[in-house]
């Protein structure tokens, strides 16, 4: 049975996220959803809020679970018994940004592989980071988000 | 008439920006160089500062027009009637910046087209984050700052 | 009067060279679509044939013209009393590709500026290298060529 | 029973492909290494030869095969059954190049997924381009080919 | 005589770096390996333990020094009548970081030259960046620091 | 004494390469100026023009020799008991070109350090590339190829 552990903020999950989670599923048997907590960085959402969006986009995926975890991403695939690390690709951008971290995860776990897909098109200019503009100057979501979390994060807005 | 929005934070104004600003009045009928606030992130000059650097580089300019705004540019430019954003490229290192930007504001406002004019390789190291280390540091601003605010800024340095 | 010239080879004209066309009559008077003839190039497409297919594209478009030229970009542009090019990004990529040729071309001729548009996402994939590609392995080009020559092109294919 | 096919022209192959294609089997049953044909291109080693190289450098790996076929990728990839194709990322200029291929085989093929792994530093530097130099050269090959294939190689330069 | 500044932060100093400076000493007669302070970053180690790990590492090279300064590395290099400044590049992403900053220094300091080295691929993957996080979450720390400081690093995580 | 080669094709040799090769006296004691020979490429100028052309400019450069070579450079650097390879960068392209080249070359010979001097902002955009189309367009070559050279190259344009 092949495991993997797709980690992020998720602050909050996109349409970009779930398109490459859900593509992952034809590769592993189980894709963990894994939110990396780091105590030192501002989220827009909280850490209970982010985990209900996840649960809410994958509620109908059995192949696909939901989790939160401290330390390092290595150490946290171990613990799931994950073989893989997933990690989708939207550009070179991405991967100057990658590519050193997958080296040193290779350099403390040689075991772990780190499998890559690239974004569709329609993805590949999403992003946490511009969603959280729109969110806070209410423009338009729709699209960007997936359909399941629209309405919270809506609601959130006002 | 072909009206333009230049968003930006002009912390301060450049001479890379006012190279981009006046070779888009040879596209543009008007442009609105528009200082984007946002309240969460620390500025090296108020706003107010900015505005008078602003007026001070364009004042023979009727072309060019100042202002502030809050917000979506894309909603900002829809006010001010402009059917165009113009944006500067020194690198493809700006490309990939700018290019998830440009997409998620079509997405939002399918109607506003944005237009790129490649920086001079003159002003093509320049940015406002390296001319604030310059600033900082009492280095040599001459030749980085348009020649209108030079004096202002020096007397900002001691 | 705002005149632009987009050169290319057009071998073929893909989907992303007439969204960039069509999104640049926005913005100028009038452009004209101008094959650049390279007697030490091979084409899969003979000139005859590809000025063809440029008229096919833009007959209903009274702003657009379509040509071929020997010699430098710059001075067919002159000739053409033309004071800018158009040019399509595709990618960060395609910006090393093009900031040299633009540089030079100020070099040459100061007085023309180069305007640059952003590909959709849609056709963000599509070149004319690929392009031929398929052509050659006989794959599905709809949706990679524009609809008004697919027909030709399916012919040229069997 | 999870396929894949790791096309490329392996001219001749190295240790930059046998890493990436020995890593694919941890996450697919079976690896097609397919040689495409291209008729128009001038190869220093014979189809022959290369696929005779392929072979010796996988005798001892069940999972996986060794091919050459005509025409699209995606195409073959189909007559094999296979879901996936398997590539190898190098470096951001290397997705600069393979991000609009797999665009356009998603395009023609939408039901098959293209598979990306990171080269290890030890190998990130070698193309078959840079060891066909090292090859008409006469410089030191070792490291730069799979062992098994070191003595063929070094025969063809006397 | 030849003398070059490497400045950095060095939070803390990795393989890569002490890699680049002693490579850099076959081309320059002294090295000041130079800390740059800036009273508004916030830093892991005190510029009093970074200051110590860099004499650690550089104890046995008469030809490497240590220094820490305020202000711009140019006027620093002057100070120290150094005519170089040497740089490491791991990747385009680090000149595209680079190439600004080197010609903003060249356009306030002509006479001084920087000169880069590239890294090996054994360092490239290493960053300050990377290794704080392997410290903060008590991951594998060797290979990545210079077996030098790798204790003292270690007593800090405890 | 510390020498250095700087290889190229120098079809012809331009602004760029010179500027590189003179800052590079301030680091290297002699630089030989070299042009790789290569049976199989096809060249605008012969290598007895190309041979006088930086003849031609490095006349009153003592430190600077001119040679031609057959083979690997690291086999002529060797030949030339120089220690380093010089090469110039325009961008984060041409280190993404460079990078692979520089890596087999440490493979095969692990003495010889390759140093790297960014290109000024004025000749940053050239490239023997794109000079060469100009000289084939009669374009204006000034600015753009060592004055030593102008006349030459522009005799031999007509």
């Amino acid at each position: 049975m092949k495991k993997a552990v797709f980690p992020g903020s998720f602050d909050p999950i996109t349409q970009g996220h779930t398109e490459i989670i859900k593509r992952g599923t034809l590769i592993f048997d189980h894709i963990t959803v894994a939110i990396g907590v780091n105590s030192q960085k501002k989220y827009l959402f909280s850490l209970e809020d982010r985990l209900k969006m996840l649960e809410a986009c994958f509620v109908n995926y059995p192949q696909i679970g939901v989790a939160a975890y401290h330390g390092l991403t290595v150490d946290f695939a171990r613990e799931q018994d994950a073989g893989f690390i997933l990690r989708g690709l939207r550009s070179p951008q991405d991967l100057s940004y990658e590519q050193p971290i997958e080296l040193i995860n290779k350099h403390m776990a040689p075991d772990i592989e780190t499998v890559h897909l690239l974004s569709s098109p329609k993805t590949a200019a999403i992003s946490s980071t511009i969603v959280r503009e729109v969110i806070k100057y209410k423009g338009d979501i729709d699209g960007l988000l997936p359909p399941e979390i629209v309405p919270f994060v809506r609601d959130s807005m006002y």
